[in-house]
């Protein structure tokens, strides 16, 4: 059938979809929900159907701006549609929800279908909830890693060792990249690091470094950058690494499941042509990886698969039972991370774990006594000048204060109301109140923690300071205070724990930023 | 965030969505395919977030039809919108793909958010596929039937005793329906038949029974024509009698799964408030179920999920290794049915199967000998009578001739290559066949077989005729036939099935009809 195109800029979030009358679209003979191939001239598509009865008139079919973009669709052109076979990768998506095993022809034709968006919400969402119920094995890994670096975009540096680091996440306040990346650089080794936005935490390493500079980089901008300083600090999101895993990501968010943890890491590090990578695996009970045990579990497969991909990888175990450092929050973080660098301030935890990582990056390719070396170069400030170039060529000012980051002037102060020591801190409950506060949108809103376990603490004593941007955000994160106590004071004889009602609320604790 | 309506006739398919501006988008805090609140005046509810940067001005919401339905909101009124909290149906979501049980209210209250439109795409497919994964026991079968008959209409007749009938399907050509309602209801008995459209195959008894009279009746027309004359057979899907069903479906056809089966049926028999009812299990090769113990055992589970509804079930299974009768498509069918009912056409296994059906049903009421019973009233014409009542109610031509029944005239003959006798028929063959001439839409398409198993067959016997309404879909149904034979004839000893070559070309013979 022949229509008539009626550009709608519309977006909906990457797969493109069309709008058609309820009369063509019977004539077809396709629902909503449905995949119709549209034919231009120039080029072919596979868009998902919607039924605008009164809004579109016969004849005429509604292209959202990913259509239009994808075959240069301009107003009034004339189009041919038809329903679209199925595609072949659904298949494939049956194949694992009946526990098949994946081959890589298979996996790279579902990954190619989603980038495309020949595949609808439901049928994606099928296939992380298959991986997620009948797991997947290191071959899968490798394919969909693989796959999800072909079809992305890739950073070609042409140098023979690139380094890269990674943290698999779930601890808060956790600004070791503001530390590593330039202890790493300023050592003379290209660190091309592509940071993440938050998702479900306070603050991801790219709301942090958007603080002191411009993070929006594209994949250009990005080469230029490490070219001329061997690192840089950059948002992922905005590179095309791995196009498909951004869209598995929504699944997984709204679904708390993390099937595709590790071919998302591996294939953002492969993307930007990682030889050699330190992976942080965080493990306490607060964080995403509760016991010392499934840790090793998962270091040995990250490194397994990194070398399927050509990546010589190791893995740092960190402690992850509190927050790193004192602050949560985009600005508090940086400003924290600034601090150290400039040897202003004392953050004894941070220091020692950005050296750890900075550390094993180093005799990861050879250099001795990592660690020293890294707490060397961090000390005499070499790592804070290299800090000020990656700032100043990406685009912001390379003369920063500390007292140029803004923190949210509405803050409330919480008090111990008894004597003892801190036994415990919930992370998750940390980062509900920051969030509550404004963060990662507000970047000046989040909290400050004076003590941390094992400090002793008077009655009264300062435990933690919030601070948010808006004041009715700041009482929305009080009201969770209300109901949560983010710190445990006592003394370590007291046995309690908590209790659990009838009709439990479970709360969402869920950490997916990757 | 206050913002003004823009009702931008949109139907998306039963799901309310909404579209903002980026800019809003980010102000709120969401982005595509997120779930927002509306607040009105009236009322509130919670729609799937798209984005629309050029089409939409800053502080304006575009709300499709069902969401401007559900709030009435008119043009320029204004809307509170706020980020939506996760349902917290989605915790028993994920609940269930983790392995664990689903309770009744649990599964009640992902039912009542599939229908309110609470939960996107991508998390009612991920709920499908974990019952489909991890299956599902009779206690959340029960649940899930309840739900979906609390959360649609139902049928008030205020009988003792209410029968119904309904097959699971996969048998092609399958017109039982039309002789079984009028059978039953010439007895004296109720029975308030809703059928379904064709899905996956080529006729469903609604598209059958509407080239004799209007099938779309809503809910109190369906009542006041059984009132009028015991019996009726009208499409479920204008009822509203599970809502929730026609959107789980949609996933389900597209994954080529059918995990709600059960439910499905059982939901839909309840709300039209059926006491007795007697199931068709074509069990066979060529049908869904493809052997006895397999079909047996879903007896059992039908059985026994009847009497958790308080529906007495009986369970009949029949041949399903070729089509019932000789005829494929709507207008063939219900032709076919006619004959028969007026005792004009001669089509053995069709009133074989019906009288069987029939006489099920009348057993389970305490009538004695009901297979006998139901040939008596078939033959007596008492049968045609009432089928030209209930069309005659329904809004048709009661004196609808056979010859009335219009078929599409462009036809094409395939004839035997070769001598020996039918050793098998392939029912999804002759389904693809059937579809690509057009049928279900066509409603003269279809397809008629000249032969069946155990027929002896000279060379150049016609076998089938394929008729099609338009030449451009009997090409197509030839070319299906260049590839595919749909009926074997041969020799008793030969051995020969088919060749699997590499890289085989796997069909998609999925059957969803229920």
């Amino acid at each position: 059938m022949r229509l008539r195109v009626n550009v709608l800029g519309i977006e909906s979030g990457g797969k493109p979809i069309v709008f058609l009358n309820k009369q063509d679209a019977d004539e077809i003979g396709v629902t909503a929900s449905a995949r119709v191939r549209i034919n231009s001239k120039r080029n072919e598509l596979t868009a998902i159907v919607n039924i605008a009865p009164k809004y579109l008139k016969k004849g005429f079919i509604g292209v959202s701006e990913e259509a239009s973009r994808a075959l240069s669709l301009k107003r009034n052109s004339l189009v041919d549609i038809e329903v679209a076979t199925f595609p072949k990768s659904l298949q494939f998506i049956r194949h694992k929800l009946n526990g098949k095993r994946l081959l890589y022809n298979e996996i790279h034709e579902i990954v190619k279908d989603v980038v495309q968006g020949n595949l609808n919400e439901g049928e994606i969402s099928a296939f992380v909830t298959a991986l997620h119920i009948q797991g997947l094995d290191l071959d899968e890994a490798t394919s969909l890693s693989s796959s999800m670096v072909e079809t992305g975009k890739q950073l070609k540096l042409g140098k023979k060792i690139i380094v890269d680091k990674h943290s698999i996440g779930g601890v808060p306040g956790d600004k070791t990249t503001l530390l590593v990346v330039p202890i790493v650089a300023a050592a003379g080794l290209i660190i091309p690091k592509a940071s993440s936005r938050a998702i479900t935490s306070a603050a991801g390493t790219a709301d942090r470094a958007e603080t002191l500079m411009p993070v929006d980089l594209g994949i250009e901008e990005m080469q230029s950058v490490v070219k001329r300083c061997n690192g840089c600090i950059v948002w992922g999101g905005s590179l095309e690494l791995a196009p498909a895993d951004d869209i598995f990501v929504r699944t997984e968010y709204s679904l708390s499941i993390d099937p595709l943890l590790l071919p998302s890491i591996m294939s953002k590090k492969k993307a930007v042509g990682a030889t050699h990578l330190v992976v942080d695996i965080p493990t306490g009970r607060g964080a995403k990886i509760k016991s010392i045990g499934e840790a090793d579990l998962l270091a040995k497969d990250i490194i397994e698969l990194g070398r399927r991909l050509g990546i010589h990888s190791h893995c740092v175990l960190t402690y992850g039972e509190q927050p790193v450092g004192f602050t949560l929050g985009a600005s508090l973080e940086a400003r924290e991370a600034l601090g150290v660098l400039m040897n202003k301030t004392n953050v004894p935890d941070l220091v020692d774990k950005a050296c750890h990582l900075a550390g094993a990056v180093f005799e990861m390719v050879g250099k001795k006594n990592g660690y020293a070396l890294a707490r060397e170069i961090l000390h005499s400030g070499k790592a804070e000048k290299k800090l000020r170039e990656i700032i100043s060529f990406q685009g912001g000012n390379p003369a920063v204060k500390t007292s140029d980051l803004v923190i949210g002037e509405d803050v409330f102060h919480l008090r111990a109301r008894k004597a003892g020591e801190v036994l415990w801190i919930d992370n998750s409950a940390l980062v509900e109140i920051a969030r509550a506060a404004g963060a990662p949108k507000d970047k000046g809103a989040g909290l400050v923690l004076h003590k941390k376990i094992g400090d002793k603490v008077s009655n009264n004593d300062l435990l933690v300071t919030i601070c948010a941007e808006k004041s009715r955000k700041l009482s929305r994160a009080q009201e969770i205070l209300s109901e949560q106590e983010p710190i445990g004071v006592g003394d370590r004889r007291e046995m309690f724990i908590h209790k659990v009602k009838e009709a439990p609320v479970v709360r969402r604790a869920f950490v997916l930023d990757r």
